[in-house]
């Protein structure tokens, strides 16, 4: 009745010039420029090191110990995309591997961000396929049951609509609703630039305590030195 | 009365030739060639990266908080076995360390699957000596309750006998019972030999859906394409 | 009423001499050597590979969220110093990123140990501040909220006093009360010496079962081998 | 600029017939009769065993460590609400007690899903306000930072709307959305009805094998009987 | 290849006068008196108060978020039977509830052991038919893919083989070896025995110290006593 | 050399009358007295509902797997007293059953607070005896490694000095150091008056924006009412 068996085909996807701008700026920083939303739990890791990955969302919700919904998603992949699988149950299977990885990579797809299990993870870091999950584990799964493609999912505790830009780096992976894209990626780089003084200033030894003024506020709140 | 304080010498393990040839898969593949039986759980990982280890099984039991056991198997390792050992409780305590992982080397050991803790990582990476365990942890272990070796155990998860086939890679550690290494090994050659010809054809562009007739079953099992 | 709000700026560092003797052993010979005690809960991990810290804790104790105390405990950190931040509920926010890591580093400390998030993980690898934290985590922290800096606190379940010294490695943390700082330096030492010679032994194939005299004490605990 | 800081005051709730009518049917019902979706994570229990609730959702977005913004959300509650609190980071802290139960109540709600942790539990009980959590923790918690009331939000894996309904018991706690709750009833009814009769069968000794006609496709998987 | 889509007819239960005198104990007295071997996983929790098994097992393997073989197992089930249900993944899905308990109860089983989840708790509990599980969840199953019945299973991380005895109270859950039933019960009545007489020392003011005569140990070991 | 193999004799424990007056209390309102400190991890629950427990503490400090310490800390307590005891690594093992709550009875003592696990929980419901723990388990220990009776131990993440006052309830476990006992009964007292009237307010359908004053900080933070 709800959301399940459905492949939605057209979705509107972040425009172009706005996921290439997120993709110069880590994932701290986005989810500063979008007011601290969008962000997956921590344990959402990369399955080796140095793994980054920006583009648009292609959603996929699966059942546990079912891969079913990943091939029909391979279809639905554009270049640029990013395949989001959520699944239905907290689940570590490996849902996603090596030839998984050559059909997403052959239509042009970035990466994948799964809430499940990656296996052949040698052989997608020789790949240069980047992935970023909540487990690795080798254990296959079935393909018996209907899950869906470009719904709206819950993936690793964040909602992501299909067309939303994925930004994931070693400090996790942050969503970022399509409509917001450039308001974000504007955000982004003015908080970047700012950092690069305060950084300049740290460096040269001057605190915290008085770049943002914060002695006057602490001492209001009570705070006592003592000796 | 049960299993405990019982050291076997003699076991079977399982052919060399088989042990040599499963040693040229991953985990991944003779998981599947086995009808995916056999796993660890996947909190088991690797200390360092790049770790990987093939070989029959001498099996530990031991006692939470205490590795007596261990210098016990030491002795009972033979060249070409691997440590498997498991605990009567869940610990995470550094059961193992590098003056261990010396003695392990010079019986010929490949190294050791331990689902508890493990410490001196650097060393044990300097040494080239791989575990796969639980967690990490520099905290000691007494040597003072009896536990058993060579006695079947369920290590994270996952039965081992003494002498079945180990092995572990970056996806995780499986187990094959001695008794069909070698038909698992055949099972996992020719997996491998399918899997080049569909990684070209997925590389190629072929669809998933297409290659494994999945369209047909999908459709039937009520899936349905909106725009 | 107890322990909040307050920065005790007097605190007695563990006598260098101790603390750079401390640098040369591992975490696992100086929990050993302090009788085994004193380490943090193995969920703490560096978040880069090769991370290594020894230093004298300036303590914090931070509020879920908020990283206020941060920027109060930059500026009581001399060089040398190692800042130890417990928080009062665990909470995997990111509370520290390269900003404050480049202030500390200006202030000459020599990492930080964090019983919660971290973030701007590339960045603090690239610069060389070593972190050892309970999680990764890009979300951000208000500054609302008073905590202490150098009261007594638990991190990741040891105690750590101000002054004491912190020595972390791929094996975890351990804390090493100040005024024993010496005593545990020549034990480790010691052991370290000791450590060379079992190592000789045991890598010349003698058996862990004959060099501590095991094989008694086994069989007076009733193992059996059977064939 | 995304989702903080907001207090909608007009929300759209479900029809009170169809909530009157789905606080008639269990939660593992109503999760079915929707497709089985919007259930929360399985970490989500009763404060107090008997627990059980069914309103329409007042959203709260909480920050860690700080309940403001559950004084906000009682305003805007109204008889037949429940409140259902988010958290921007997994946290266990006491957001809530016998105060706040005191004013919800007395504004008509029945009852509080949280995603994180709750205290006065024996007051709690005593006093008949039901709340599912995800940890009881005295842990008390601040009042700085502003997070949102009635947004959508995210609540342990679950999108919730403001209005939707929520209904919680032994089995956990499922979101219908406010648009379909009187189908999603009517499917519950439907559902519960044909359950007697399963019920009845399978008590007079009829096996499942043969009321679900599963013989034949078992034997066509391949299952095997053997003596 | 491997214990998949097997459905073991002919098992060898433990002997009725050993199980009913083993249902006769507790689960920390049966552990004890099976020298500690036995114990599943602390996180196996029974589904109400005062729940409580014995019986012999009749096992399952599940496939994670599929319970098609409970409705196979259903058909194996005999009065005294206990059906113990092992998955091949981590998953906490609503595996069982009602519909299936009362067909259970009408083969004469006397409960489920399932190192999953299980749905229906309250109707459970009115029917008094007990489960004790790794959790308890609404989610439903498909019935979509072969698992088994009467294999050996690892549950919880106990090994058991069909027909053992499965003693299940608030302590715990324990696997008695068929043929080890009378032996294990023997043992669990003469350590009862010995139980009462060491209470009612214990309640007169006797400390263990005196009755297990550890002060000679204790200080022997190394043990200070300080003012 | 730090802390292990001692038992301290004297110890100073917190004065009756403020102990008397604590027990008045409840451990949220104690925690807040306290300024927000002292509290253990949630984890920590009681094994039998309705457990509450007010004392002075006997701390114990464990070795993994060995419960030799609760029998030499059996000595030491004294009617009023509490046994609070951590250990050297996170284990669930049973430590405590129902022979040494008996012994613990005997001596006086109210109740048990383990890091660890407990087991008997049946039979300690039945005798009235309260413990609060991190798990409950069948498994047994042994008795063969020195740990400490009243030395300062850190238990589920709080400080605790022997002669503390340790309260426990169905919101979890607070310690009070002893020196502080009379002073935070007193505020906890006049907490709890304050707690009188404002429970009244807000029952009347005052809100707490209202009773709090809390609308013109929120507005001044920036929250916006939108419809």
């Amino acid at each position: 009745m709800y959301n399940l068996g459905i492949v939605k085909r057209n979705i509107t996807r972040a425009h172009k010039a706005a996921v290439d701008k997120l993709s110069r700026y880590g994932v701290a920083t986005i989810h500063e420029a979008m007011g601290r939303a969008g962000l997956m739990k921590p344990y959402m890791r990369p399955i080796y090191p140095g793994a980054k990955i920006c583009g648009t969302a292609v959603t996929v919700l699966l059942q546990p110990g079912d891969n079913w919904m990943m091939h029909v998603a391979a279809e639905q992949l554009q270049p640029g995309d990013v395949a989001v699988a959520a699944c239905t149950a907290d689940n570590t299977d490996g849902f996603f591997g090596d030839l998984l990885a050559t059909s997403f990579k052959a239509r042009g797809a970035r990466g994948l961000i799964i809430d499940g299990g990656c296996r052949d993870v040698s052989e997608l870091e020789a790949m240069g396929f980047p992935v970023f999950s909540r487990a690795v584990s080798a254990k296959g799964t079935i393909k018996a049951t209907l899950g869906s493609v470009n719904v709206p999912v819950v993936c690793a505790g964040a909602s992501v609509n299909p067309g939303d830009v994925v930004i994931a780096d070693a400090d996790g992976v942050v969503v970022v609703p399509a409509a917001m894209a450039q308001q974000v990626a504007d955000a982004a780089e003015a908080r970047e630039n700012l950092e690069g003084e305060k950084r300049a200033k740290l460096a040269s030894g001057v605190l915290g305590l008085d770049m943002y003024n914060m002695r006057g506020p602490l001492e209001k709140a009570g705070l006592k030195y003592i000796d």
